[in-house]
């Protein structure tokens, strides 16, 4: 499994993704699901991946070669050359289609999905920075103001704190520090999740990062955000008052259903033939 | 979907269930997950579903009346005469194979999974109270001092503050606030997971119990939960320090790795050939 988030905010964007990879619960390696592309001054670009390593591996192999036909004459359209994220986008998703048609046969044959989930997020000069979520068809979503992030793989144990935390006007910083805690919770419930983790966070208008970290066990501030936020949530929820069973005022009072208005359905033995 | 938590304690057992079910996104209904079997006195049984309805309710429909072979001649053994709830557990886990021999091959045949599944805890006198998941094979498994809880249905969500709470010693109305709270998770996060909330806190010993409550979107104590939970978690989340890039000594910074020792691959266009 995999987990990785990548988030948009008015300062900028956020990449950050695991890097264990499984085969079957024996068979787990490291392999870094994060690409990062620049051209200083004039493009930056990161690509996070999911799913079978294979279909991948073998996008990112192509995809810098990877060309699109420009509808207006044009020389053909790469992610090096393209005017536009959503450009460089569909070069990204032409890839994805190139791999499925190379071996989707061959895999449905051998009965394995064709399964390949990416984020791809970055700066073009001209244009503010801009997140996809690109799906096996090669077809994709932007993010939007609304929804500010993209998860791949196991994104369940980790969306509740970016959807309390994230808008488009949180720090950089702070984004980063929410997705370190939206993975710790998944790392934390998925043991096919793993360290290092891989970090990028890129200012906007910077059209070049070298924010680029790879966390791993020993980072001292990962371990800090791992010790914290569990006593942190502990003292959270120690700090809500427990339910008491009565009829009382308090705001703590859960009255139980007399027998006359209980919804749930009791069964008593005298009610039944043996 | 559904979403269904039971906890086992020294103390007793917690169990709240939500009432959603859903056939499709334009397809929503509400249907009780919880079924109370009681006999003051001597026994206190309580049944969590999820999975495919028809198949739980023609298992609730037949459990009353299921017999089991007792091995040892004595008179068939039901949910009302088993000696233990692993007995009990048998009994449920016969009514499941029932089902399975009524309706497993017509499902079969429509493509549709035998897809069921139950907890099934209580108490019966004699014995300390049990708590126990079922599969849709009638085969089961058992809470531990370990693992002192089952969830059921989109768990996921919910399952990181189980984790961090939960222990055998865990005061029981501490227990059900924290599988309130893991509801909220859920619900915020899976609209086929819905109020109202059904919840039963049972005392070990009691063998009967009446602190059974209905919770809607108008019980007091669940949205003084809500509420307070949503302000505490972002508190936390505030009090921890964002990370810094330098090199600092600083427990909050963030090395960026050098060019040198950076594992991400960063692709600049002067490696491309286009």
């Amino acid at each position: 499994m995999t987990y990785c988030v990548a988030i948009k905010l008015n300062a900028g964007l956020v990449f950050l993704s695991d890097s264990r990879t499984n085969a079957g619960l024996d068979h787990i390696s490291t392999f870094r699901k994060m690409m990062v592309y620049e051209k200083r001054g004039e493009r930056f670009m990161v690509l996070l991946s999911a799913g079978n390593l294979s279909i991948s591996q073998s996008v990112r192999e192509i995809l810098q070669t990877q060309q699109l036909e420009d509808e207006n004459g044009g020389p053909p359209i790469t992610i090096w050359n393209a005017k536009s994220m959503f450009d460089a986008t569909r070069v990204l998703g032409a890839a994805v289609r190139h791999i499925q048609e190379r071996d989707g046969k061959a895999l449905e044959r051998a009965g394995v999905d064709f399964n390949c989930s990416l984020v791809f997020g970055g700066q073009i000069a001209g244009e503010s920075p801009r997140l996809f979520q690109v799906y096996s068809a090669g077809n994709f979503i932007e993010a939007t103001a609304e929804t500010p992030y993209f998860q791949i793989g196991e994104a369940k144990y980790g969306k509740p704190v970016l959807d309390r935390v994230l808008t488009p006007t949180t720090p950089l910083n702070e984004a980063a520090k929410c997705a370190l805690v939206s993975m710790d919770s998944t790392l934390k419930s998925n043991l096919s999740v793993g360290l290092p983790l891989d970090l990028v966070v890129y200012d906007t208008d910077a059209l070049a990062c070298d924010n680029i970290a790879c966390i791993d066990e020993f980072n001292q501030y990962f371990r800090m955000v791992r010790n914290t936020w569990g006593d942190k949530l502990r003292q959270a929820f120690d700090s809500i008052e427990d339910p008491h069973w009565d009829s009382g005022d308090n705001a703590a009072s859960i009255q139980p259903d007399s027998s006359a208005i209980r919804p749930v359905k009791k069964i008593t033995n005298s009610n039944v033939m043996l």
